[in-house]
């Protein structure tokens, strides 16, 4: 049993989806069938890319959309009509949805998720979708780049207490590792998803004996085969390393196990971690890890690395699981077409500021990879009907400045978008939670190292098809006409 | 019934608490009394303070603390001992816990949660009262500042899409409204705390018509009590004012009620809220409040009112909920005093950061308040035998700077930590919500102007008692000897 199975999260919504959904209801237009698109318009943490992730929350509230007495009487307390609180009584979730799957990367503009399904309930589902969306990816993305600034090395997560309360910690566990992460110390998150755990000592374990000696004797007496012993709480080259290599000599090897590790939390790790090194090496402990923590991020990594340090475990805490950098994945949710009952009407929300514009109509993105280099070349919104799947050459164009053409052949394109819902059920099946990992890890890999960059990455394209370009061109003039 | 009922919270804890206490139990020293303090070091948000929230959720916790049959064999299958596992199962919460009332502004250095009790108990709860309270207490915080730049305009948070996930959205809800957020825009928050909701319209309802007229005219026909339109889908001056004194004209006032708001979410907020206010000043709308919305904080509010911005209203979302200049509250949890069966022995952490040092003991936190302005003049930690309720003169000295010296007389003095468990029953009734909000406005009110600045506030003087000092100072010099 998965700890959310209780949860209904059906009115974890903004109250004006419940005002508008009331409204179309009453104006007779809640059956009409509209298209919306769940899309971002900046990556965050100065990336040059966000990875999917919070797919898995996503399908469980939609699979358990309901609303009970409770919810309904406090609508009604609060003034909706019957006739909307008879149709909630009622409600099954008839949308058909699409969206990337977890571990994808994706860029501004592009529909992360896409409803399609009767106005009153693709307007019901927006704040949930978006809430779901925005806190994995804002994590998985993170973590992603923490993971490549660590250029292998290990990168545990271990911000349960620092996170937004449990359920953000539990879930941002769950992103960070699907980001790159290897393991987590969250007990929730390990036995929830399976994910593996770091097992290390605490200050507390050290200051509740006499001193720092007996606390290791007695820490490694209990866990010889998964020694790491927390070197810092007094002073970290003159007692604790000393301490550490005295009980792997004295309790560790007899017992026929290597020490696993010594972690440090505190001072000038980049200095440190170089002695440690040095020390270990020269009493016969090169494969003991040295692991260090203290509000780590990617910056502090990679400078660490350039200045030579020699940590192979990274703990990551809060600037992890709350990015300090941007806290929040701005996932806006727009509606962008409609069925008027004679024919589908493009939808589009022109904003004075042009680059908030996004695209109508609904879409399928398409990522064209090079044949010969395996990387990813550009991203492609089009129209439903059309398959670049066919193409064997293809003219990109930016959308903004369209006297930018490329022709590219030699390419296979994959469609991004793959059906989760149809007809309001379930249909889409997971992959295994190593296996997204995996497949981030790839994804990531098929990108540019232009890309890749941590400052100024430059920026993917995004293009669109020539008759979807058009549509919005057509839409954007009406509008300042 | 409360959608956290069915929560059981106990093993959302970082790996190395179960580690610990295992080891603490095997050790035969799980049943030792010790003390823990849940201090933090710096203010969140460059705030002169922090807002204390969140003691619901760690109230909520600590009472259904136990340990399922699935959650002991998780812990088995990762290697934990027999005996570990069957205390576990019999687990029964005994510690006594204080707390400083949510709504409170605390220092860095003060004991927020103080807990005593069996050291493996007191362990096992360290991380959730970490995750509970830090993530309340950094937007409570937030939230007051916000409040504060709004200087008694109203403040709607407005963050449930762009919180870390659903929880941390409803808790963030409410430690927003203790900072004195004046309403929220979701749902389940009003409905679990009784928040006061904020209902306006959405962009997709006014796309959803042909054009914006029929739309506001649809809306404010099913809303005519509550009638806030959202002018700036196309040309806020141009169209979306036009069109909703129009609407005001033809629907709301016939039906005897008055416009209640326009709300903007794009463009020049500051320059469009002087010319709409303007505008509808003229034609007679000068109770119909101006909304405003878009990445706000407590910067930009201040900024727009001093150009004179004419909001009444400000929506407050990703910017509130996961605040961008500090993104997670740093508290930590400290094991202060052991009792080691002759006598209470006081614990202290030494780093070489002595800034990080903290007080050891366990300790009453007084707040003296001056009897002439009723300002609070400075905190300070005493050992639990120390009355300050009796003195009528009390000299104070700065922890660091002991030359530092100031005799105060004419005050009283108040305890701030109050007793929430007692031998592991929660005995604290927490007072009605809009209470703590009233108490946390008070409160706020009472300290110096200088202690509320943004920028550079005064640091507010946490000091310690004479004795206390002088046990600390023993622990500092016995460690460098």
């Amino acid at each position: 049993m998965s700890i959310s199975d209780n949860l209904n999260l059906s009115i974890f919504t903004d109250y004006y989806s419940f005002a508008t959904a009331n409204g179309f209801l009453r104006e007779g237009i809640g059956e009409k069938i509209a298209w919306f698109d769940l899309i971002f318009r900046k990556n965050p943490n100065y990336n040059g890319f966000a990875i999917v992730a919070g797919l898995k929350e996503t399908c469980e509230y939609l699979s358990k959309l309901k609303f009970s007495e409770d919810d309904i009487e406090f609508l009604r307390s609060n003034g909706m009509d019957e006739d909307f609180l008879a149709y909630l009584r009622d409600f099954k979730f008839t949308c058909d949805v699409w969206a990337i799957p977890e571990g994808t990367p994706v860029f501004p503009g592009e529909p992360v998720i896409k409803v399609r399904g009767p106005m009153i309930q693709a307007q019901l589902i927006e704040t949930v979708l978006q809430l779901t969306i925005n806190h994995s990816t804002v994590i998985a993305t993170k973590a992603n780049k923490i993971v490549r600034a660590a250029g292998g090395r290990r990168v545990v997560e271990f911000g349960v207490r620092k996170a937004h309360g449990p359920f953000a910690s539990l879930y941002g566990s769950r992103a960070a590792y699907i980001g790159g992460c290897n393991a987590t110390t969250s007990t929730v998150a390990a036995k929830e998803f399976g994910i593996p755990l770091f097992v290390g000592m605490n200050h507390s374990f050290i200051q509740m004996f006499d001193n720092e000696l007996d606390a290791f004797r007695a820490y490694a007496r209990c866990y010889p085969d998964n020694c790491v012993l927390l070197i810092d709480t007094f002073d970290c080259m003159n007692s604790g390393l000393k301490n550490a290599i005295k009980v792997f000599n004295e309790i560790i090897l007899p017992l026929g196990f290597r020490p696993k590790g010594v972690r440090i939390d505190s001072g000038d790790l980049t200095y440190l971690s170089k002695n440690i090194r040095r020390e270990l090496n020269d009493v016969g402990f090169p494969d003991c890890d040295i692991i260090v923590s203290n509000s780590l991020d990617e910056y502090i990594i990679r400078e660490m690395l350039q200045h030579g340090a020699r940590a192979d475990t990274f703990l990551c805490g809060e600037r992890l699981v709350t990015p300090f950098d941007k806290g929040a994945f701005g996932g806006a949710y727009r509606l962008v077409a409609v069925d008027n009952g004679e024919e589908i009407e493009p939808k589009l929300r022109i904003y004075q500021n042009v680059s908030k514009i996004a695209a109508p109509c609904s879409k399928l993105v398409w990522r064209l990879f090079d044949n010969e280099t395996g990387k990813a070349i550009a991203d492609v919104l089009t129209l439903e009907d059309e398959d670049l799947g066919k193409c064997s050459s293809y003219e990109l164009f930016d959308p903004d400045y369209t006297w930018k053409r490329k022709t590219v052949d030699n390419f296979v394109s994959r469609q991004l978008l793959v059906p989760i819902f149809i007809n309001g059920e379930c249909i889409y099946k997971s992959p295994s939670l190593d296996d997204i990992r995996s497949y981030c890890a790839e994804q990531v890999d098929a990108l540019w190292e232009e890309v890749l960059r941590f400052e100024n990455p430059h920026g993917y394209y995004v293009d669109m098809s020539q008759d979807l370009w058009e549509i919005r061109q057509e839409l954007i003039t009406k509008t300042y006409e």
